[in-house]
């Protein structure tokens, strides 16, 4: 809550400073420097084939699938995009503190709703999944209201009850589900939204989290709010037209979005945590200690062949 | 995170009938079912003396001031209020799932600073205070990350540590707080900020927080996210213009928005929290059993007298 930019140039000098002077692993480090001395081995590219472009009029939004958690729902999405089923369809829903929600302004009007194609209109509910060996949980230790436990798993925020052996992703800002009506087996991925106030925790294992905002979430969350129920928008005129859903393998390489996301099974995310739960800036008089899940940070980079682009 | 409003017609149709044929106040009840059988007496009104108008090119912006946390800094707000310190100054920055601050575009240049006037330029800080019996508290019982101990004062969300003796506000969605530079006495209240993002708990005890917006948060978490460092706008023309600032009380009555606020230490509030922590329509599958502090509503309403205004 800097007053002014100038004060944060007299910081991010400090920091520089300190930086340049730090010779022992253990002296406390700002996210900056334990990004700045994060391996090329920390961050992981994302993967063309799990990886959604929604070009809007305003940019693009990079969204990153997470079939770990929701597989059908990850393959029916992709069936969709591969078929254009988004192109031309709208944002829908905006409601303050809460979602932006996107789709067919008609799929409740048979004679007018788009054909979803080769995907399928229902699912069975991915709410929550077995825990496995294979996914990789990193644990945060400073407690959940929510959940027995909570942490990280592929770089996306997750909760778990160890007791019942279940594993869920949690509703943190940036977070992407798939909508759906009261029936639990009616979210096809047709209709999409994304979290974009305080996290909505109590949808946690109501309803199939299908990946993640890794990129434009600030295209999302500060559309004008809906003022019909639920933050609908009332008139036609007030939707924001999607131009694409594409999936990345699917664009050429040249109008690709490059980008790396930072591991969360790594002593280098272990750090970041550490300098976000106890903050090392001259503004902070009193570390927190402590962090919530959906308050830290997973970043997002171009590659660094691409960073002078 | 229905798919459609026709849904939610359907779940209003089956909350008008359950509460026509409700009988026992044990029953579970949703949130609307709660506020439609308040009695008068759990809403108070908003004390003109209290209260201000943040009028913006798109609409009126309403802020409860907490002088019961930070009194010097209330004080000096409705000073520089009173002196039209505000009007024509600018919202300046605006950081994605962080917080918007407006103040004066040229506070860091001496010769074009706009005068304080009478208000003080530094101020003691007032990051917490000491818990007082005349200070109510209606403790929530799911559980904090941050804090010993969390629940509402004066329909705020409140923190305490019990042991220290000490309460403060917490940073939810809609707080208003002081700017301040790396001083602890430099947040003087002439730039202030709200928080439009995931509740930034870390900055709590390291700020003042001196009020809640309870009307007209749509107008500031909606604007275009600054691309400057920290979220500031680089050009002056992307700053969004403030009309004015003006206590309720300088207001003529006509012009005054009415509003009252559900009070937090009633049996009215403890039902709410009930229906919020598990949801009784037909979509949740799971109800949550807990409610994080930031995730509970403090509804305000027009006054009966003037709902059909």
């Amino acid at each position: 809550m800097k007053k002014r930019v100038t004060a944060l140039g007299t910081a991010l000098l400090a920091m520089a400073i300190a930086n340049a002077t730090a010779d022992s692993p253990a002296k406390p480090q700002t996210m900056r420097q334990v990004l700045d001395a994060s391996k090329p081995s920390d961050w992981r590219p994302l993967d063309p084939a799990n990886t959604l472009y929604m070009d809007l009029p305003s940019g693009r939004v990079v969204i990153e699938l997470a079939p770990a958690f929701a597989p059908l729902h990850a393959a029916n999405i992709k069936t969709m995009v591969r078929e254009h089923y988004f192109d031309g369809l709208a944002i829908l829903r905006v409601q303050d503190n809460f979602v932006t929600q996107w789709g067919d302004p008609d799929a409740e009007t048979p004679a007018k709703a788009r054909s979803l194609g080769n995907a399928s209109k229902t699912l069975a509910p991915e709410f929550e999944r077995a825990i496995a060996r294979d996914l990789p949980f990193t644990r945060l230790l400073h407690g959940d209201v929510y959940a027995p436990a909570v942490g990280f798993s592929n770089s996306m925020p997750a909760a778990r009850d160890e007791k019942a052996g279940k594993t869920w992703l949690a509703h943190c800002y940036g977070m992407v589900g798939a909508g759906r009506d009261n029936g639990v087996e009616t979210g096809s991925g047709a209709e999409l939204y994304v979290v974009i106030g305080q996290a909505p925790r109590q949808l946690d294992r109501n309803i199939a989290v299908v990946g993640r905002v890794v990129r434009g979430m600030e295209l999302l969350a500060a559309l004008p709010r809906g003022t019909g129920t639920l933050g609908f928008y009332e008139k036609p005129e007030q939707r924001l037209s999607i131009k694409s859903i594409r999936l990345a393998a699917d664009v050429p390489v040249a109008e690709r979005t490059p980008l790396e996301i930072l591991r969360t099974d790594t002593p280098t995310f272990a750090a970041l945590i550490e300098s976000r739960r106890n903050r090392r800036d001259d503004w902070y008089k009193l570390p927190a200690g402590k962090i919530d899940l959906c308050s830290v940070p997973i970043p997002a980079r171009a590659p660094p062949s691409h960073a002078t682009h």
